[in-house]
């Protein structure tokens, strides 16, 4: 019989609520985390002991946040590939890798790949000039192929003239490898989310695909499973993601970000839209919906344990994002729990230990049971609530 | 609207698996722990950033480890009460506060107690003598009144010589403050525990009754909900641990312990063995099967925030502790994982970070599922395969 060993030590890259939601199923695992933080107190350095603070961009930083790890993963998927090939040299070894991570940085590569798989997409281009967006053909989306994120970095061009900012943004950040992708505005239903963990040992997880709302690019709702979504689509989505996940060799998480686009006579198809790569904001639900987090699956990913199963526990598993009001001056973090917890005896709450201010995500609520109207509702209330800002809500 | 306030930092006394377990809800919560660990590296220091190493039993480590915090909460009952006493009067309230925390330190102030509350019990004496134990009757049971556990400190006493050991430890013991307890030998068809929450608003939350199988006065099996329990036993088992956590002005979670003793006539009733005034072995089941945790109720008491509901989410969980096996040198944690996880997709792992020591608890699986039987075999297999020992169930 085997002796007992000591759990490898995980390093994670970014100190941001992904790696602070990596702590909870860290504990469980018994599995220590050493954690990379960009500043002092950072949402993740606030619950992770071993801990640095740190340049991710700087490879001996990253060197010495490895040194005795096993393995790293990442809470973002900005580690710039060549550090990634320099560890694991060194014998630390990525997950996801840096063969597969390059298609979560760059857009234009990842629209290269799924043209390669025959994986469904909007039509898409690379341009330069204002002549190549009018050949491309208006109206379009253009996008920098990297470092854009929450609909930052994403334009809707409707004019000739609309493309003059993306095309000088895109011009400047040339030398930086940026380039500028023309993407076919797509007239979709909804977008979906088809969210997979894959292990190096080739098997792989499929979580239910869901529904996601967003808002200027950030997402603000999930419902798991997609209402009345055909299950032949749902199907075929979460084939698409184990296929990609695959054959990019994807290590941890992979969320496959879709358009349900619906045709003429009623059926529906989805198109790629995004890749990520880490835990994904589309799979928070799964934290009290899912037998297994997407946390959890991550990391047992990075350590080539078997993976959890992700089947749900509820019929419905609703997610809002609490994100900081429009006014900075007011909110309800810690001060709306009296109220929350109270109206809500089953609402799921997760504070990213961040402070209010408008626009950025500082936590979620999770609220599952049988009836998707009433989990709506009270997950709905619920970020309302602490955002401060009940609108026509009021009770 | 109120602005927002930082949360509330909450002091931990004690490093173990119990504070380890409370920092995966102050996680989500976004409420900042404070560790007193008795040394560095322990379970919850692998696990809380915010930590100092020291002892309990000295006032000014106390005061350095809550200044700042508004409460104090424990992994253990044994801080004595004259200290919280002059923490209170600094400001920091305990959780539970030392006139409830008695009741769980000393076995005779708690019988004292329940004879006051008119509590079913055990028949109990003070001794102090041999005579007082032939006096009490024989088979009873001994037992130290504080400083006792798991199994330690308790001797089933059947003739004279038996009580020889316990007489002499408690005489020498008693300047300490320790008597000795004659408990009436139940002959009880089995051990079940009703667990409550209680905030200090009142607001307080029953989980369901559960049958705890213990060896050698270790917890060693619990079932959620106990099996064949009459309801209207169960009810007046969650009635009476409200009543006590009420009465005695609990504040976080009490565990009541109880014997079930079946009379001739098939009826059963149930006697209080133990009080526990902190997340209890018997309520772990409650991370993966209930709504809300023991742990996140129990911060959620210490703040006194509305407590989460204690519903079930499956209809049975199990849950089995993971000990050390008889040899030292062999043992199965980490490189437990791929069989387990393989064989059992749902299964849940919660590891302490301890090193596997003969009869050392460190770490529990729960399993959940429709059907019991499926479920123990699954989560009895799981924790065997950890230590190393699967007896008979090889396969």
């Amino acid at each position: 019989m085997p002796t007992t060993e000591p759990a490898p030590r995980i390093a994670v890259i970014g100190g941001g609520q992904l790696a602070r939601m990596m702590a909870q199923p860290a504990v469980a695992l018994g599995v220590p985390l050493r954690l990379l933080a960009e500043a002092e107190g950072v949402s993740a350095a606030q619950v992770i002991p071993d801990q640095l603070v740190g340049d991710y961009h700087d490879l001996a930083t990253l060197r010495t946040v490895t040194d005795g790890c096993s393995v790293v993963t990442f809470d973002h998927e900005h580690v710039p590939t060549e550090h990634l090939r320099a560890l694991a040299a060194d014998g630390v070894t990525a997950h996801p890798g840096p063969e597969a991570l390059v298609h979560a940085q760059d857009k234009v590569v990842m629209r290269e790949a799924m043209s390669r798989l025959g994986a469904p997409q909007p039509r898409w281009a690379v341009v330069e000039t204002a002549a190549d967006v009018e050949a491309f053909g208006l109206p379009c989306v253009l996008k920098v192929s990297r470092g854009g994120y929450d609909g930052k970095g994403v334009w809707v061009v409707r004019t000739p003239d609309d493309a003059t900012e993306p095309l000088a943004a895109a011009a400047a950040a040339r030398d930086r490898g940026v380039r500028l992708l023309a993407e076919e505005l797509v007239d979709f239903r909804r977008e979906l989310s088809a969210l997979v963990a894959r292990a190096p040992s080739g098997q792989a997880a499929a979580y239910p695909v869901v529904a996601t709302l967003q808002v200027d690019g950030v997402c603000r709702e999930v419902i798991a499973p997609a209402p009345d979504l055909d299950p032949g689509v749902a199907t075929g989505a979460q084939e698409l993601a184990l296929r990609i996940a695959g054959e990019l060799g994807v290590t941890g998480i992979l969320a496959v970000e879709l358009f349900e686009e619906v045709a003429a006579d009623g059926t529906s198809r989805v198109l790629v839209n995004e890749l990520a790569m880490r835990p994904h904001n589309t799979g928070h639900w799964t934290q009290d919906g899912a037998v297994t987090s997407q946390f959890e699956n991550h990391l047992r990913a990075a350590l080539d344990l078997p993976l959890g199963s992700p089947e749900p526990r509820a019929r419905w598993t609703v997610m809002v994002n609490i994100l900081g009001g429009d006014d900075p001056e007011v909110g309800r973090l810690y001060d709306g729990y009296p109220h929350a917890l109270a109206r809500d005896p089953r609402l799921r709450v997760h504070l990213y230990g961040k402070d209010l201010r408008p626009g950025r995500k500082v936590g979620h609520v999770n609220v599952y049971g049988d009836d998707l109207d009433d989990c709506l509702e009270r997950a709905r209330h619920a970020a309302a609530w602490f955002r401060g800002d009940l609108g026509d809500e009021s009770e």
